[in-house]
């Protein structure tokens, strides 16, 4: 095959592409406000919800972050964003329960943790909450996932939610738009390396 | 079972999850500059990778940014990123090939973008480099893998790179410390919702 027969070959491949493409574009033309489930044990999920982030800054809207279990403040994306116009951050876990081990401790700190996430999804002038860990909390049984789907369902119809952590409950994603699982194919973790500032933390 | 069985049997189940974590803490002890690969068809792979920019811009951490193929200027994290301090950004396609259709034309253009990375690849100063969308210009054959592979091992150090896009190339993951594939369990765009701003552009 020639130069030219690759490149005419190529050229009539990209304009089907681009018919199906338009196709689809044309007939995806709802808006509401995303319920977005990141789940799985590969490394992405938190991440790819300030990433996400980000983006609704970059068009002026109004953010609210609820980090579940995680009871540090030492992150660089807490560093990065709080304090940000439009930013509303909260920390609300006390480290991963393995560290504090108490579990009436842990219900309680994630019940008042939930308090302030139900008033971010009640307020429709937030355009993105971010329940950052949130699963490992209904794991536990910390909190009452009918509670929590509850809630999510009956927020504002523009606002976006995202929640991220391993072993999302199956009726978390039923309820969900849109669903990643991110598959730990493989992680620096494994070969030795520690958690890096910047990449993991 | 009781409350108090319940609680004991926690407290002992994360007494040895700590003893695992801890012991697991202490082996990577290795610190390098880390290649990771996001990659796979669902939402959360450039998403991912501007979260990790965050985290690195909280730590001060200077980042270059090299978006391939998306030819736009009106994404949410181009709005929010550019401009801000220890940000270097570069869009570097001209539009999805499809709606370019000409693979001369393309195949310059990454080419061109591609002498930008490399820069980016050889500067110790910029601690992350995100690759974005870098797969579709291997897929298509605009680059050389083997070219690209050569660069990223030829790195600083401590330099971090994150390359995003769908169909990483296997010789691309071998290289890497840590490979996410996102999987695309669920997505709004199949129920008829289109692209949203903060969520997907």
């Amino acid at each position: 095959m020639t130069s030219d027969d690759k490149s005419t070959r190529h050229t009539a491949r990209m304009v089907r592409k681009k018919a199906v493409i338009d196709a689809a574009i044309e007939q995806a033309n709802q808006e509401k406000g995303l319920l977005l489930v990141l789940t799985g044990n590969g490394k992405g999920k938190s991440s790819s919800a300030f990433g996400m982030m980000a983006r609704a800054l970059g068009y002026g809207m109004k953010v609210g972050v609820a980090q579940f279990i995680k009871g540090r403040s030492d992150t660089g994306e807490e560093a990065f964003f709080r304090g940000q116009a439009n930013v509303e951050w909260h920390v609300l876990g006390e480290g991963f329960t393995w560290n504090t081990q108490d579990r009436e401790r842990d219900t309680k700190t994630a019940q008042a943790g939930w308090a302030i996430a139900q008033r971010m999804l009640r307020d429709p002038s937030i355009q993105l909450v971010i329940l950052d860990e949130l699963t490992y909390t209904i794991k536990y049984g910390y909190l009452d996932l009918t509670q929590i789907l509850a809630d999510i369902a009956a927020r504002p119809a523009m606002q976006h939610v995202v929640v991220t952590g391993r072993g999302a409950p199956v009726a978390l994603t039923e309820l969900a738009d849109t669903v990643s699982e991110i598959m730990d194919i493989k992680h620096a973790w494994r070969a030795g390396i520690k958690a890096q500032p910047g990449i993991d933390l």
